[in-house]
């Protein structure tokens, strides 16, 4: 087993990682808790609900509730039904909510955590490689039709476990959409990390070293950022890096078509390009499309237009004043925040659209 | 005018108390905002919104919202227009959120402004003396048809300002509501306060001096309690006197039929009674009841089982595994937290509610 302290303003916490950890889960809840209420998904529960639920109810009360699978569960109808089955379930202050899922599940349950009753511990069992990124930094949130993440908090659990054998049970597409965030957490840092991740074939090939390697490199790069900028006022939004196009396209497609780290996956080779024109300079652009087509990442997109794409790039939380602002690259790990000038945005996302849409 | 700062574990904040601050608002708002966007109620906004607005315009970009006066507005609905109206307006992280209006505005506003986009910054403008209370202390929430407050977070404001002029033109009936918590704060503190308090007559003899020398001294009260205990984990609970059974009859006979302080100042009497009844002392409790009487509190109560009372009770957030738990005094200015044994208390209830009912 590996542990990470991660540092925020309120308390530290653990993110542990090993084998089997969802067999040993008591040892990770301090011992004030009497009440634990487990939020899990459609595809999550079947396969992990009864062994977290068999391990806890010797020693706890123990509650659950199941929710659709899929980002479409973040909305605010389905966070206020989680609300009722809470009280309705009589946890009080006291008691502790475990996230057993992915991202998704982590957001929702920690938006839940972090407003019932004005605030109750949470656990994270992350059961992605996407939630490698999600379920270290505090951040919780549902969406708005507007957009991802428009309601939220900032909200550290009190502590991440991470149980690598549920790792082998997600789809391809989702390992997939968790490698694009790795990634991401390789460009923003320094050159050798990328080039680990450059080597690595995704599928049967990737055995258990090597995604704890690189989640344990990735956290790493997430944990040192946000412990410098837990409320994202600076260098936090450099992790937004391939976001901006990123979050624009999973919200016109409607969330599910690409999964978060495929659309990210895009919005970074748009964001490599920009920055390649913006200063000169020659990044992996190519090597990372090369990765992306060998790792099958989906590169085709339907026809959107570009005005489309940028009135919604307007809304990102990063944007202030009607004005896009994007993660850029001035070289292989050294993110920047740069304004962009709307004109010239604009032709080279339709130069960039043009492309990804004749493919 | 005069100043109280309060401390919190993320930023102290200033309570400024006097008359025609509402025309002064620019120099309580930091200039990093740019664009501001207004809440209040259809009560308030009538009478002091333009002033507002008139002040702010030259310097911010402005917006704002009104929503139906009562504690009715401070539901799940509502909560989820207001934020579609904040993102509509383009209000982005760096705007500020201004609460015009009295506890449910603060409540609502502060906890759309815990929750839009992870938090931004927000201002209390009360407008009623409840609201001394409310405003500080950073407690925000909106209802669940369950219970009051049982969605929220703690999210301390960036300012409190204060127009006693506002208060001028709040109901009787909203007069009695915040004299009730003043009168909470003074006998949970100390004996002096109280007597203060005890010969303060309601209605047109009220004046400035003696409003502002209850508010500043109550909000004194307030704020050296959530200052030791923010989170409410111990002695901030103390607070709570009065409103185990207050909330409880608030919720079964509906919002809007008592006002909060009215079914708070039943709550004490209680209180009281119980604290004279487990702790064999003397207490003020004739001396209250005569001041509620002179003041024209309600006091006569429809007829509810004590076991539906009971079971409101049960749920308040303070409560822990299926007990009901009190604030009571040992003797005036000395709370402390009982646990409930469950006969008595519904015995000792139903005499109370027998008084308050045939009265």
């Amino acid at each position: 087993m590996e542990t990470i302290t991660i540092k925020t303003s309120t308390h530290d916490y653990d993110v542990s990682i090993g084998k089997g950890l969802r067999f040993q889960l008591k040892t990770f809840i301090p011992n004030t808790h009497s009440h634990v209420y487990i939020i899990s998904d459609s595809n999550v529960a079947p396969l992990y609900l009864d062994d977290v639920i068999n391990h806890l109810s010797s020693t706890y009360k123990v509650s659950y509730t199941i929710v659709p699978a899929g980002e479409g569960s973040k909305n605010s109808r389905l966070y206020f039904d989680v609300m009722t089955e809470l009280i309705d379930s009589g946890l009080d202050r006291h008691g502790l909510i475990i996230a057993l899922g992915g991202g998704m599940i982590g957001d929702l349950a920690g938006f839940v955590a972090a407003t019932y009753m004005r605030g109750v511990d949470f656990l994270q069992m992350p059961t992605t490689i996407l939630a490698h990124d999600s379920s270290v930094g505090g951040k919780v949130a549902i969406n708005h039709p507007a957009g991802k993440n428009l309601i939220g908090a900032f909200y550290p659990p009190v502590a991440v476990v991470y149980d690598v054998d549920t790792l082998h049970t997600i789809p391809f597409t989702e390992i997939r959409s968790g490698y694009a965030e790795i990634a991401k957490h390789s460009m923003i840092h320094h050159p050798p990390f990328w080039n680990t991740i450059q080597s690595v074939q995704l599928g049967e090939q990737l055995n258990d070293e090597a995604l704890m390697r690189d989640l344990l490199q990735g956290i790493r790069v997430k944990a040192n950022i946000v412990e410098l900028d837990e409320k994202e006022s600076n260098i936090r939004q450099f992790l937004n890096f391939g976001h901006t196009l990123g979050h624009a396209l999973e919200a016109e497609l409607g969330y599910g078509v690409l999964t978060h780290g495929e659309a990210v996956a895009i919005g970074m080779l748009f964001a490599l390009e920009v920055s390649e024109k913006t200063f000169q300079v020659d990044l992996p652009r190519t090597a990372f499309f090369q990765w992306l087509e060998r790792n099958n990442y989906p590169l085709s997109l339907p026809k959107i237009t570009t005005q489309t794409l940028i009135n919604r790039m307007k809304r990102d939380k990063k944007s202030k004043n009607d004005t896009v602002t994007m993660v850029l690259l001035e070289e292989l790990g050294k993110p920047v925040m740069v304004d962009m000038d709307e004109p010239r945005l604009s032709q080279w996302l339709d130069e960039f659209m043009r492309k990804m849409v004749i493919r």
